[in-house]
């Protein structure tokens, strides 16, 4: 049931499926006057897209966005904002092969069980080609938020398989295909992703994104916090199966007088609630760290069953990622900017600010 | 904005303070006809309530509930049930002493900058009191989604600071004040919360949920996925700040080739995926892990600041929790309960079935 | 399916049944800082309640409101407002007679066949009572548009049977007890009531609601037109048939010429419109029309059948209403209010005022 | 926020401005496995469609609707539809001369307030364009509830200006370009709109939609009324200022002993009520009338001021319909669906049925 929206007042409802014609969004909820081109877009799409660099699915679409409505004379009108992205590098041959079994790890069993068919070339809806418009619409917010309150979403890459990568400075992280700022894990990087190339393997890895500038006041009581928000929409995102705010499962083994983010007169001393108290936030960066599990379209074969439950194997010779979670990045950020977007203008409602 | 609701279908809404005179809710979208009492909901709300055990608040809240609508002749009539639960032991004194400084880690610094003032008995509307109301509802989900699919929602003690509990079996849970599966910790667990209230201070707790006799096909594609509906949910929980689904943080060290879930003509043979694949459940238990940080309301003096901004102390000396992880097991099932209940009947909406 | 909450941003949500225990409601997204007391709820309560006088049903019900929750120290906390009413004079047993039967023109059919089985006494969640907490909620609504723009939301009987009442000045309107700005009908809407309760017989009545100081850009493009919003606010009050914006049914027979209002430097020439222009407030009053059924809970005879479709006769004996049109005014102006408010937060969101 | 889309379950949102590259939707909700073509929904586009003969708007747009997503194989997917149909007869040059003043009884005035600047390309967002894509999306809705449960959703032309037209039958309405079973009147309604085309004026009409085979059980209690979200549909659709169900305003002259519809063992020996009980559908054709204004695009000059206030005069000068009526029939049957089909998936989920 209208389960492709998300957001209360900054509204995102998409469409598209891997190897149909043509993916696409309404926005909806946008203030007026913001000004916006598909340039604004395009730059996300771009860190998103696959074929980017050799490390990610070879697939190419050039994921060039075309806005529809919503915007006059170089200005959004307040109107809903329709977004439309071709798609131009369907194989869709590749999956003739898989139509008739589960590949292990993917929504095939649960979308055919669902709906009693499944379109199943590129995995149609689950696949994560729908991510494309997230980011689209992201870019969006993102635009107004620092527009207006200078607000910055960027995430990296904090682990790949054992490799973890400390984070040095923003700079470095748009400066690699891995979206790492630690400079001294690119070639232990490159030797992994290329050892799974080769082994048709694939690896999980954890994203971290940051959110600063943002006013105190976004999130409501109860249900709609802005952490509940923010988890709904980093689960949301394919491969993605945790998440943690602040200082998340390392809590678990701390006391009290220790996470308590304790303040004095220059504000608060620490940041293990990641910016975040009682649902609502205080004025200090969101930090969110997502698990992004490896992806499961890989060329060493797997059991599975087919559509009668004879037993099989399946390799998947599509076009993937030894790691997903590079590709999350961009992502991530857009849900993130998302759910700031849909509270700022919720807060600005019932309080009048910011 | 309306951010006292949750669920789409099945949709429950909340009010009520810490020491205001009650707090209750609304339940909406309930089937007709199900055989529906107090005491139906009581059984869970006794569970989660203050003061049951020495190791708990010393609050003492009988939370007796009362349907107000939405029951005639002992069966729902598919009109939304009121329910009412007294506040009977509010102690607002306790409070006034706070009331001009912020504790740290609390939602009073939040609250006041986002309304412009707040209510500092116990917290007001960010008290975990709230959760009473959540529970009850959840009671309602419960019931349903037994009646009809035996669906068993159940939640145990995971750790609590470094103590590892492992899952035995379900007798054992509810047996004990911690929620804990594994006797042999039950000494050890005693200690601990037992030197906690000594030291004055508290600590976190993993909690894990399982759901189990899921029907295949529950969640949306793209944003209302089950899992992003679980997610928000649980975060949604006073003091959670960790999620996974399935295997969650542990899947970032895996290859792919592990982490995918193989299939038999005997069904899955793993379950990393936690009971959901691109967002719909595929029939195998639901698997959540919460991490629920120390209450932060403790008695080491902690450095804060008033709302002048001078430096100041705090000990907060109401009644509190040890290890308020203790508390949300019976609170994260009523929240999975909540979000099962939503899918299953959109699932029929729009499948015909369950 | 969560069909008891109305409004998206200003969002209210009730519960109870005419002859349980009580009656009550969540009023959502009320900004923080609004003063306010029961009696600013209770003022709209009187003029609705039934027993006010000789020409309403003489049911007792004192209709004295609670506010549980969601005010601190006379002012609104930005948090969830629960409300509460008690029921005080329920006479199931004048409905034991009729729980086998349907009365026509009530809902008793269309809930049996809906639900299996209905809530017989006195209607159950059909009747009217519910619509207390609609006032009660359009109260906090009016305060809030009349504190920040002095907007007025007033209404009048505009006919009874085949009286026209015309509309002279507002003084007069809560003078009577026939919301009837025009003394000079008095005496006829006197003795056609007094006729009415004599054969016990009802009426049907034409209500007009005008809503002034209306900010302009109230009510969005497309669906959510602020005149889309108003019908369904006002067709969902019970008995209503019939919604006019504006000159509404009369524009059938006009010319274009005729009916657009022209501007001048002076403002709108004309209120043709009815104050709303491509759904959105032009900043004339907004100007209301609905047409109010007779009530079918008359002492005539009539014919319908049982629940095993045997054919029968009912009287229907319980306290009714001569003219159920009459306690629609403070109902139809709470609906608008509601509406208003709900656009005004959501027009203050997306554009920044008012 | 979020005024681009209807609808609960079964979700409609678009986008689009009337001198934009294209218009189009999202169709959320939608169950899976229906079959489905784009010939479906062309059909009703074609009634919709200006140009179709000399008594509507000579704006030629052939209206070819593509369906991006959500079928697979034939059949829909149980994903979300992405709708898409190109402008191709914009002349926005026609425009420029209006752009600086507010065509009286249009949303000029109110969308440059509320946002700040206007697309003022045929109205933008305002333009009677958009409910093109209502009538893709309502023939969708239409051919799912034919398939289902043979429900037909049929309208017809009632009256224009003074002629009225009654009902004779269904087999005549699609014959003549007034939508008219009256085949008496089609000669006055030819010469009346050849006069209105000549003097550059418009008039306003009344349309009546039947729907029958309707389940009994569609609707909710309370707001989400089934005839409340009937009017806000109907209500929603540019030019409509009145709604009617059933008898609507002559209710108001009529006795409860003469307006309640009474049954026997046959059942319904009436329909005042129009198909709706307590907001709930009784089995009986539900019947709506709606009022249309006449168009305010006229040759005919008017006064108005410009976006500086000084007072000039406007002829609308662009290619416009006199009747407005006569177009809004399919629309108001698309609305009709497009609710019923919300109602009838709610009524499923909560009751499981049909």
């Amino acid at each position: 049931m209208a389960g492709n929206s998300i957001g209360q007042f900054f509204r995102v409802t998409t469409f598209g499926e891997s190897h149909g014609s043509a993916i696409g969004g309404i926005i909806d909820g946008v203030p007026p006057g913001l000004p916006l081109t598909t340039q604004d877009l395009q730059n996300d799409l771009n860190r998103r897209r696959p074929g980017s660099s050799r490390y990610t699915s070879q697939r190419s679409e050039l994921d060039l966005v075309e806005i529809l409505s919503g915007v006059f004379n170089g200005k959004t009108t307040g109107t809903s904002i329709g977004l439309f992205i071709k798609n131009t590098d369907q194989r869709s041959q590749d999956y003739e092969k898989i139509k008739d079994l589960y590949r292990p790890g993917h929504a095939d069993y649960t979308y055919e069980k669902k709906y009693g068919f499944r379109d199943y070339r590129g995995g149609g809806r689950s696949s994560a080609r729908e991510t494309a418009v997230r980011v689209a619409a992201g870019a969006i917010a993102k635009k107004y938020l620092f527009n207006i309150k200078k607000i910055k979403i960027r995430g990296f890459l904090a682990q790949m398989g054992n490799i973890h990568c400390n984070f040095k400075d923003w700079e470095k992280v748009n400066d690699n295909p891995f979206f790492c700022s630690d400079t001294e894990q690119l070639s232990a990087l490159d030797r992994l992703v290329n050892d799974l190339i080769k082994s048709g393997d694939s690896i999980g890895a954890k994203i971290t994104i940051i959110a600063s500038n943002i006013p105190i006041g976004l999130g409501e009581p109860v249900f709609d916090r802005l952490d509940a928000d923010l988890a709904h929409a980093l689960m949301s995102i394919n491969a993605v199966k945790g998440i943690e705010i602040g200082d998340g499962f390392s809590a678990i083994t701390k006391h009290g007088s220790e996470h308590r983010d304790e303040m004095t007169s220059n504000g608060f001393q620490s940041n293990n609630a990641g910016g975040i108290l009682g649902g609502i936030s205080n004025g200090q960066p969101i930090i969110a760290h997502i698990a992004v599990k490896p992806t499961s379209s890989i060329t060493v074969p797997g059991n599975t069953i087919t559509s009668k439950n004879e037993e099989t194997q399946v390799i998947t010779t599509g076009r993937h990622d030894p790691c997903i979670g590079l590709r999350v990045v961009p992502i991530a950020e857009a849900m993130i900017a998302i759910v700031l977007m849909d509270h700022l203008l919720r807060q600005r409602a019932q309080c009048g600010n910011p």
